[in-house]
């Protein structure tokens, strides 16, 4: 058996130590099951495999809340016996997406930034039943040292009246003290958030957890199961580049401070290349307040360019999380874990001013964005923290490829097929072909800035058709539209294979 | 000439005192003009028609820029010479509607606690070159005590060169005292807003200003152009009634205390009548922290249920204008205007736990809403604060009939027209048929009880049928659309007058 005991430094709970499959049985069918885990990081891995094991022969079903997106061994092996009744708040794992796409599995995609609180609220049908937590330690007075991420784990433990701990070896024990956990009161109790710089302190290095909380503690070694980014190519160079470009810009104008504000920088490959793209500018000092730390952000603290980075999950490629490991004790100086709720606060973002830099898989001319639905109906990962961010920052940008699957895709559309955010929220959208910056400008506006600075030349015509067509036929009402052919680009992409006539 | 002089409370000032026509004469073509006024209250009136009148000889334009809808006199009458170039934030004049749906005006459409602060950052284009401030009376110091308002005035004030005061004389001074004026700094200096509970007292009674920046002070005695309000009819009453029954249901299971939360009610009839449903109800203490202090919360006062409201403005009707300035010694103690920054803010909406209880022109099957847009094209008013309140609420509510135009329109359909809040937003929805508690709930969950609870029995049949079909084009995908029937209903309607078949 692994050996933890040296990680568990309260003596009495040595005999708390079970085996996976012990630790599995506790849970019943319909329980809601809080656990770890944001971005395929520091979440349970033994528990809900053995988990998984008991439900293929038993067959029932739980929901399962967490952080974000979680690896394998826990959405995927339970996804695949069938074992999730419901879903919150995000995830990426190809089984689980199967499911959740063919009526299998109830998935509730929500604002990360909300996913703990409403939980506290009990709007989700009752309160965690039993909380699944990969720690790193367990304290003297039975608080747990969290891994890689920090999620909801902190609310979890608060109101579940079991915890299963889960320590994991894989994860160095250095990463104790690079947390900030800290959860608010709720209404009408709350007090401000007291966090004004990105590097503020105000909570504890562990999760108030108290020895009698804890029922089983397994033991575990398996890492997180960490993923490759698609190598930067030419196109999320220039992306980067425009955006860099245009900071230096707003600089010129008064409208950012020579440091810039503290940037938030979204999932995924995209958004992991424009933050690469600030090792090689003279930007110096920059401050990050976001969800996740990826390579990107190891990158611009060995360029000794990051002055503080706090997130709420270190969710590196396999290379980067060698890197990270190996470095603890350079990156802890700069780097801190929050809860989402904190790291992801509307409260915050809007006082510190944050730069919010996501994807979109689409976005429309009157400048709405799709982050979620592929053709308007099948889900790809959620919402996650984009609604957080894009609603409350200083500025607010979106990132695409002008075109999607070779270019049969056009991700600038008259109408998105699904819309996660709405003209409302964006300043500026970015795609290789160049930057529209859409401040104050009315719909109309928007959309041959849009059209021009941002879509592809193979559909630049048809979207200008488009647009003076709807111009025409509404008498130039505020946001002209011709209903019945709005959506029939996807229509006809599902139709063809191809949104080109 | 109307007598201003005893509301001027520093005598150097009085020789700046200039007819209407005289400091509209210091505007300039293409100039930013920051005006006071939120939802037809605390506006400039004489200024505005001498700027119109000017224009009319003289043909220029301006960017307009106030808090919220004004009335006829500034809106009207400048929209009438055709003088505004860009208008933001909110609107709700016929004149204008019309200018900004035929191409004529530029109008941006946007949260309203945002609007100050993007002006203060320079984002629309410059500063605010003017600001026509109405007030109630100058201090000693040159400082401004507003009238029925809040708005963005003491942002515009602040950011602007040139300050031109209106002194209306039909205001009464005993409005002095009702303001709490706070401006917060801006990214990276701003410090956490310091309000916990609606009756925080956090700033000074008057808007900063000063001596020298008031350039002009002009006298007026025309009244704020307070609408009457819809009757109550039986659809709002049941509405209204849903609301409460469903709040009494939160309380009994835990979910809400026994005096509820901060309510926040929108602008217009439905609102209005479902904040005065309160008055019947056995529920007491009742705080609000809202934008607009109507009819209703008058109501609530004199029925002695309401323990305090926090609002932007009074708009009341002409009758409760009449019952607000007869008694305001009574109101002034559990009554407060603050700016709209504070009023919207995303940080207390959340911090406080509002019930934020709005109104939308329909919703779609799968939870979206759209406040703004007739048919997807014809701005109807903005999105107003009904974003600022909807992401942050505690709990969320949108209202609607179940049909508009006498039935045939279904206000419940299968995809919004426009969408304003996404489904991650919504947790009630409420028609006069019932109330659908979507929260939790997948999109295909929510669309059958929305369906079920919501819609229309001459609709249902044809609402249930897209679902059914759409589920199986779709393979039951997460949110399943026929992206070529999606937006029919509406394009129906513009055809042949009617959603239905
Ligand atoms: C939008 C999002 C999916 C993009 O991720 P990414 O890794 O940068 O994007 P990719 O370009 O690899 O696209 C992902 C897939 O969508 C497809 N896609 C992209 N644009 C598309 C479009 N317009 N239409 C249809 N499919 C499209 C791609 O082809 C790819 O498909 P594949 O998996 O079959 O190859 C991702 O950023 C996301 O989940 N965002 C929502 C959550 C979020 O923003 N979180 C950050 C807050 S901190
Ligand atoms: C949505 C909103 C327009 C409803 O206002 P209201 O006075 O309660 O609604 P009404 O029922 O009178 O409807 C207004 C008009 O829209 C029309 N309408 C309503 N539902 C419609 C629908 N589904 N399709 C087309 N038209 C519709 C009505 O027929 C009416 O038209 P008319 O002016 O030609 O008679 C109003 O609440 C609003 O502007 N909301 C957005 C801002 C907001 O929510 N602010 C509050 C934040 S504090």
């Amino acid at each position: 058996m692994i050996d933890i005991q040296d990680r568990i430094r309260n003596k009495t709970l040595l005999d708390r130590i079970v085996t996976a499959e012990e630790a599995a049985a506790i849970i019943k069918p319909n329980m809601n099951v809080g656990t770890s885990g944001f971005t395929p990081a520091g979440y349970p891995k033994a528990v809900p495999m053995a988990l998984a094991e008991r439900i293929s022969k038993e067959h029932f079903q739980i929901n399962l809340w967490t952080g974000a997106s979680v690896g394998q061994e826990l959405d995927g092996s339970l996804a695949a016996v069938n074992g999730i009744a419901r879903r919150m708040p995000y995830q990426t794992n190809g089984d689980l997406r199967k499911s959740l796409n063919s009526g299998k599995v109830n998935y509730f995609d929500l604002h990360l930034s909300e996913s703990a609180q409403l939980t506290r609220y009990g709007f989700f049908g009752g309160k965690v039943d039993v909380a699944i937590v990969e720690a790193c330690a367990i304290t003297e007075e039975g608080h747990l040292i969290p891994t890689t991420s920090m999620g909801n784990t902190a609310s979890y433990v608060q109101s579940a009246d079991i915890v299963i701990v889960e320590i994991n070896t894989s994860q160095p024990l250095a990463l104790e003290g690079m947390h900030d956990v800290y959860v608010p009161l709720d209404p009408p109790h709350r007090q401000p958030i007291p966090i004004v710089k990105v590097d503020d302190r105000i909570g504890t290095p562990y999760i108030p957890c108290g020895l009698d909380k804890i029922k089983y503690i397994v033991p575990c070694d398996i890492p997180d199961d960490v993923r490759d980014f698609a190598p930067i190519d030419d196109n999320s160079k220039t992306m980067s580049e425009l955006a860099i470009e245009f900071f230096k810009h707003e600089i010129k104008a008064g409208r950012l401070p020579k440091d810039l504000l503290p940037l938030q920088s979204g999932v995924g490959s995209v958004a992991n290349a424009v933050i690469s793209g600030f090792v090689d500018s003279d930007f110096k000092n920059l401050e990050v307040y976001t969800e996740v730390i990826q390579d990107g952000m190891l990158d611009l603290a060995d360029a000794g360019k990051l002055k503080f980075a706090s997130g709420t999950s270190f969710s590196p490629s396999p290379d980067g999380q060698k890197r990270l490991y190996a470095n603890i004790d350079k990156y802890r100086s700069k780097m801190m874990l929050r809860p989402q709720e904190i790291a992801n606060s509307p409260e915050i973002a809007r006082r510190i001013g944050i730069i919010a830099m996501n994807t979109a898989i689409e976005f429309d001319i009157y400048g709405h964005v799709n982050s979620t639905h592929i053709m308007g109906s099948k889900m790809m990962n959620g919402i996650g923290g984009s609604g957080d961010f894009a609603r409350n920052a200083y500025l607010t940008l979106f990132f695409s490829t002008s075109v999607a699957k070779g270019g049969l895709i056009s991700s600038v559309v008259p109408m998105c097929s699904h819309i996660d955010h709405t003209e409302h929220d964006v300043d500026v959208f970015i795609t290789e072909r160049g930057l529209a910056d859409v401040r104050g400008l009315s719909p109309r506006e928007r959309a041959r800035v849009i059209i021009e600075k941002c879509a592809h030349p193979d559909y630049q015509p048809m979207l200008t058709d488009y647009l003076d067509r709807a111009e025409k036929a509404t008498k130039f009402a505020h946001t002209p539209h011709l209903l019945d052919e709005a959506l029939s680009w996807h229509a006809r992409f599902l139709q063809t294979g191809t949104m080109k006539k």
